[in-house]
């Protein structure tokens, strides 16, 4: 085993000239809205892997100069090739008034670096350059390849990223992969996740009438609101729990192996997740075993926003005619997105709700899982453990969504989280941070897997 | 009867000068959140009635300079004294992107004005300040004593009304009153309206958890926009009549008076509203004889509008922390306001939605109604008659809210709409407009009203 004295001290000793280059890279508010800002971005991470010492291809999408570039940068060679999936484009950062500072301009306080994208996927994916760096500085030469494959829309679906592969034939064949990031929990324990849940993002509307109409007439018009209301009440039970006909279908049971990995997890950090939430239970009173369990083996049915008429200060009375909401299912293995989404349109119509229609473009992605005891989740958890120095949990899924499918579902590429990302880096939500302790961890993890990496036989 | 021939004669001459004096006036964007605009909107008619030869006295209630003062222009003398009540705030202007030309920059097109407020309530209020000039210019000294009542918080519940007009003591005592403006339908027939109905404006929200999640997490985390959807979908039965338990708590049964007024109104231009909404039959099916009944007789339930977690364009997959909707109730007589909001609270607790609360403020109006047969209305609907050349349609009531009770309640004073407010006008909605052919004709209908109301006995 090498030494990693001299790595360790390395990352350390960077770790505030690596702060003030991530604090760069968030300075980009590079949404999925904002095309400047996406093409910023991937400028930027280009430029940062070219100087790592990284042969950097930009791939465009020919004759779609709005699709974001899917930026590759590979470093090393030898047989074993490691694809370390990572993103540059970030969640919107609205409501504003929620950050305590403004989430385009970083600022670090308590040790953590506050921005929007800062741990997803901006910070997660420069500890890993900064790992590779310190690997290169400090042992040597790369004991693999590594091909950093960088897209701009991660958060809105990957849409094109299946397409931006295939013009760079040959890219998906390798010996493994790595998912954006990895997790450590509330309590410090790091976690490895073989698997990412599919999702599919769907608005529904109503239009009722042909324009708003003054409230006065409610007596007589029909309320897009209110029939929105209507559809929307059937898709949960009276606890909160999913309630869609054919939600379920295609989830593969459980096998024993998972089943044993799911209820060997511990559920620790469970309590801390009610607390920082605030809440006194779980959707239908589930105990954090079962919680666990649903988290990992059941598809969600979720409104991520909700919009109909006047929603400013005062009133305004008008009978509003349209109702919109934005939907997320998140899938499990081996759920079809497309026949998922049938079954949510049939759901409507077989009660009635033909005239609640789907939006124009409804984002689908698949699940995709490693087997529970691939030697490349091993050799994640062994790293962590070595660098967190507490026994890593294990998971079968992260109950988020990656483009894992995309990248190695078609060749059953086997995969695995590395890295430092926190329960509680609101990642998603005002006031995303990333702890500055565990962004230099992540890039001892990141080092001390290549070598792990290199090592595995087959 | 006095030749008005001079009268009407002065009005078309003086039209398009006025229309110019109206654009002014619809340029203030008076919206209730906009104080400054309130007071410049409030300067601009005190000093426009000031002009017209009225007593100008401005209300401001002591210690809360927030609220917008009520302007009060008396003019004429004589034993009899009508009141007019009017306001110069508006409703709000969103969605500007729905407007053909911009809401506070008015424009004329096919003789008409289009702006916020133009018709509801600046234009209609202006009709009635130009046939006061025109019977002055034309006929000399009124037959009576025409007082402006105009405030500034119509759209948002007239909220300190009540306490304004209680500084000026002996204000209400009056032989009659002006609703706010007067309507003609789409077939051209002007109506006469005796009443209007109340109002509850209040907001309704749940918050689930402390903070948006990570829509992973939906699996375990109560949601609130799912929780809202729940508890608003019992409001209504399913064909989207309202299901509140005690909504119509304290509904008088109508007198047979009441119901042959409103079983002789035409149904005519019932037929257009459906064309016009787009909709092919009104809400559970009711003809348009119901649908007249309904809208006179009937409290509804409607939902102004509704907002949780991310609203614009592209997805952010968060579980929102919050939900909220604004909800309006147009009340009859002898509904009072708090008993039904207390009915709204125990329907939700009843069904184990207690943790839908009620936001700070509610906004709480009484209906009121004018005995059918009172002289009043037949002055109204005489005038009317003469100057649009139809018939007069009789209502009971507006199918909308003003501040009358405020008013005319406490003394019981008679009172009836007057004016050429057309159905077409969209209040309330974007392309508000008022045709400046009515607008003339308000103007004289006005002017006509007042020998009509001198002579009353009464």
């Amino acid at each position: 085993m090498p030494d990693y004295a001299a790595l360790d001290r390395y990352v350390e000793e960077h770790m505030s000239a690596w702060t003030d280059e991530l604090t760069q890279f968030c300075r980009f508010p590079s949404e999925s809205t904002d095309l400047p800002a996406l093409r910023g971005a991937a400028e930027w991470i280009a430029e940062r892997l070219d100087r790592l010492g990284a042969r950097v291809d930009t791939v465009e999408l020919p004759g779609d100069p709005n699709v974001p570039p899917l930026v590759i940068g590979e470093i090393g060679d030898g047989p074993m090739t490691l694809n370390a999936v990572q993103h540059y484009d970030v969640q919107p950062a609205v409501p504003y008034e929620l950050w305590t500072t403004p989430p385009y301009e970083p600022e670090v306080r308590d040790g953590r670096l506050y921005a929007r994208g800062v741990t997803d996927n901006k910070g997660e994916l420069m500890s890993r350059v900064w790992g590779v760096e310190a690997y290169l500085a400090t042992l040597g030469r790369l004991p693999c390849r590594v091909r950093f494959l960088v897209e701009g829309e991660e958060e809105y679906g990957s849409g094109h990223l299946d397409q931006l592969l295939d013009l760079r034939p040959g890219i998906r064949k390798v010996e493994g992969a790595l998912i954006e990031g990895g997790g450590v929990d509330l309590v410090g324990q790091p976690e490895i996740v073989g698997g990412v849940r599919g999702i599919i993002v769907v608005e529904l509307f109503v239009k009722s009438i042909a324009y708003d109409a003054h409230s006065s007439l409610a007596t007589v018009l029909p309320s897009a609101p209110a029939r929105l209301i209507q559809a929307l009440a059937t898709f949960w039970n009276e606890d909160g729990q999913p309630a869609v006909d054919g939600l379920n279908d295609g989830v593969l049971p459980p096998t024993p192996a998972q089943v044993a990995i799911v209820d060997s997890t511990s559920t620790a950090d469970l309590a801390d997740r009610k607390r920082e939430f605030g809440v006194d239970r779980f959707l239908g009173g589930m105990n954090e075993r079962e919680a666990i369990r649903a988290m990992t083996f059941t598809p969600t049915c979720n409104v991520q926003g909700l919009w109909a008429g006047f929603t400013g200060p005062g009133a305004k009375t008008i009978t509003p005619a349209e109702a919109h909401v934005r939907i997320d299912i998140r899938l499990v293995p081996d759920q079809d997105p497309t026949a998922i989404l049938a079954n949510l349109r049939a759901h409507l119509d077989r009660r009635g709700f033909e005239d609640v229609k789907f939006g124009a473009k409804a984002e689908q992605e698949r699940a995709y899982w490693t087997t529970p005891d691939d030697p490349l989740l091993d050799a994640a958890a062994r790293v962590s453990e070595a660098v967190f120095g507490r026994p890593a949990k294990r998971r079968l899924s992260a109950p988020g969504t990656a483009p894992m499918w995309q990248v190695c579902g078609r060749d059953t590429i086997r995969m695995t989280s590395l890295g430092g990302g926190h329960d509680d880096c609101r990642a998603h939500a005002p006031d995303e941070n990333y702890r500055l302790d565990y962004a230099a961890k992540a890039a001892q993890v990141t080092a001390r897997f290549l070598d792990e990496f290199a090592a595995i036989d087959g």
